[in-house]
């Protein structure tokens, strides 16, 4: 049994070459006890594995030479050797881009998700909307940010997988709801597929500010930020008195080769008594069964749009994670490796 | 009736000089309707001044040139022509760096204080462990940190007017303290008479982050910080998980002569779930009530100690302002113009 997988071979300065990914082929392992051995379906495209591929102290350890690179995936239990497990089970979690994944199972505490039901719905809506990505950003409006009917959300990388989600959320909430993003038909989609009250293309502007200020009359009173950088920068100085930061991510910064400088507006924080807020969608993995309640209902109901981008075949695995950088892709995006068989 | 006052002559770039700040003598001009004339007895000195000499957007108007230099004050109400305010009362707030201060008694909103009973202590204990510093460092403590028992807080410029009372009220909620001070002299006060845990001086650390874990064997919970900068960008990389950080104050940047990016290891406030949040002490006034009842037991009790350092006359504001920068002062920094007469 073959194992088709890239392998990091050195750690990115920049973005990730088939120098640093290299494609092997070779046998899977046999399964030691307490092992599972998954035949992956669908590969999940996320910023963060970006800084999984750095060494330097993050939430995970770093992913080790020599080791596939990792990712979350769904793939089904082919062979167990885990009385937690059954073969011919369907699961979610963290293993990495890869035909076959040897798994004890869990990462860290957290033991991987069964989808017990589909519910009739495409297997790569639960990387997407019903998967991390919006549970990432149902935490971070619901429990972060909280916004009240009336406020103004701003998000960046609005047309990417999480700031959608973000927009739209919000927006139930009753919240004035303005996206940023890198292209005019992004800010298209945003404002027509999303929803938002308004876009904002930042590409376009020499200087943010303005633009943000006359999208938000009323000010800016929670913003989710994807990005860091200028943007994150931009932004300080449009929140209002008492205003809420969720930082979710720092795309702009993860394929620095070196140190990049903080928001040079950190002095905004306190004149205007900001809250900033971190966190990780597995802070609330006890929560997840509501989110999932939630989110379910929404795209049911008509009340969340989503776009996901399905790119087949394995080994176009590193072709399409440059795509999250150059901001080519649209939507979440995923690889599959093969259908349920 | 000659008025003896420092006016804003020109921004400074870097520390204030007598050319940026300049002495004067000159009449009082008459009151308007609604004034008030104030024979000020004590000038607080406070690195917050530095931000408002800046021409830049902040939680008040830049001083404006031609303007006396803007500082809290105590001084008695010599002549009045604003009903709410009586002659002889002893008031408290923003006036300035001047021997006589013409006021409507107003900043924005809020009313000065009016001083009614000393209660026999000092008058300086107003502006420093019962004034604006004791306040800042209450409710930076008691509603932003808000630390339990068994947690460790770090707090930065421990020696100084906030640090020190940020570090007490902390030790009476059960806090592990360690300050963070600039020489052996300061840490040695840290620990015997401030009651500190542990102290540490950062000026003999090339890396910070080891002394700190040393002196921190359970991590950092809860992180004070007067001074952002590389102080800050260290301690990022102490704090444990769901770690909480009061951002009250940046002294290591106010005189710098260009902008200075914020923290390069921002980062951790996502991969560690960190909560920032910045503060003024006038978002709280409805409770300086609270706070004044606290703090006036527990200096009373032997609780608190604090130091203030009283420079005798007006025309030596500017020299003593400067110790703020060098760190040579000794806790809170106050210019008596004149005892009560």
């Amino acid at each position: 049994m073959i194992n088709r997988r890239f392998i990091l071979k050195r750690r990115p300065a920049g973005v990730p070459t088939a120098n640093d990914v290299q494609w092997t082929e070779e046998p899977v392992r046999d399964l030691a006890e307490g092992e599972i051995l998954i035949k992956n379906q669908l590969i999940s495209l996320d910023p963060a594995i970006r800084g999984w591929m750095d060494d330097a102290p993050s939430y995970l350890p770093p992913i080790q030479l020599g080791e596939p690179v990792r990712a979350t995936t769904i793939g089904r239990v082919v062979s167990s050797k885990n009385p937690e497990f059954s073969e011919g089970e369907l699961v979610l979690g963290l293993n990495g881009w890869e035909e076959y994944s040897v798994s004890t199972g869990y990462v860290g505490p957290n033991k991987m998700g069964v989808i017990e039901d589909t519910y009739g719905l495409p297997l790569e809506y639960f990387l997407s909307v019903l998967g991390p990505t919006g549970l990432t950003a149902y935490f971070g409006v619901e429990d972060v940010l909280k916004p009240k009917a009336g406020e103004t959300l701003v998000v960046s990388a609005a047309a990417g997988a999480v700031g959608s989600i973000v927009g739209q959320i919000a927006k139930i909430k009753g919240a004035h709801t303005v996206g940023l993003a890198g292209s005019q038909e992004k800010c298209d989609r945003l404002t027509s597929l999303y929803g938002f009250d308004s876009a904002v293309n930042y590409k376009n502007e020499s200087d943010l500010v303005p633009a943000i200020k006359t999208a938000c009359p009323n000010g800016v009173d929670l913003y989710f930020d994807n990005v860091g950088g200028p943007i994150l920068d931009s932004m300080l100085l449009c929140m209002n008195d008492f205003g809420r930061i969720a930082l979710c991510g720092m795309i702009s910064q993860y394929n620095a080769k070196q140190p990049t400088p903080g928001p040079y507006n950190l002095w905004q924080v306190i004149v205007k008594s900001l809250h900033l807020q971190g966190f990780l969608v597995r802070d609330y993995a006890e929560r997840f069964p509501e989110a999932f309640e939630h989110l379910s209902h929404w795209v049911s109901d008509g009340l969340i749009q989503h776009q996901d981008q399905v790119i087949d075949g394995i080994e176009n695995t590193l072709d399409a994670f440059h795509m999250l950088f150059d901001g080519s892709n649209q939507g979440k995006l995923v690889v599959r490796i093969a259908d349920d068989a």
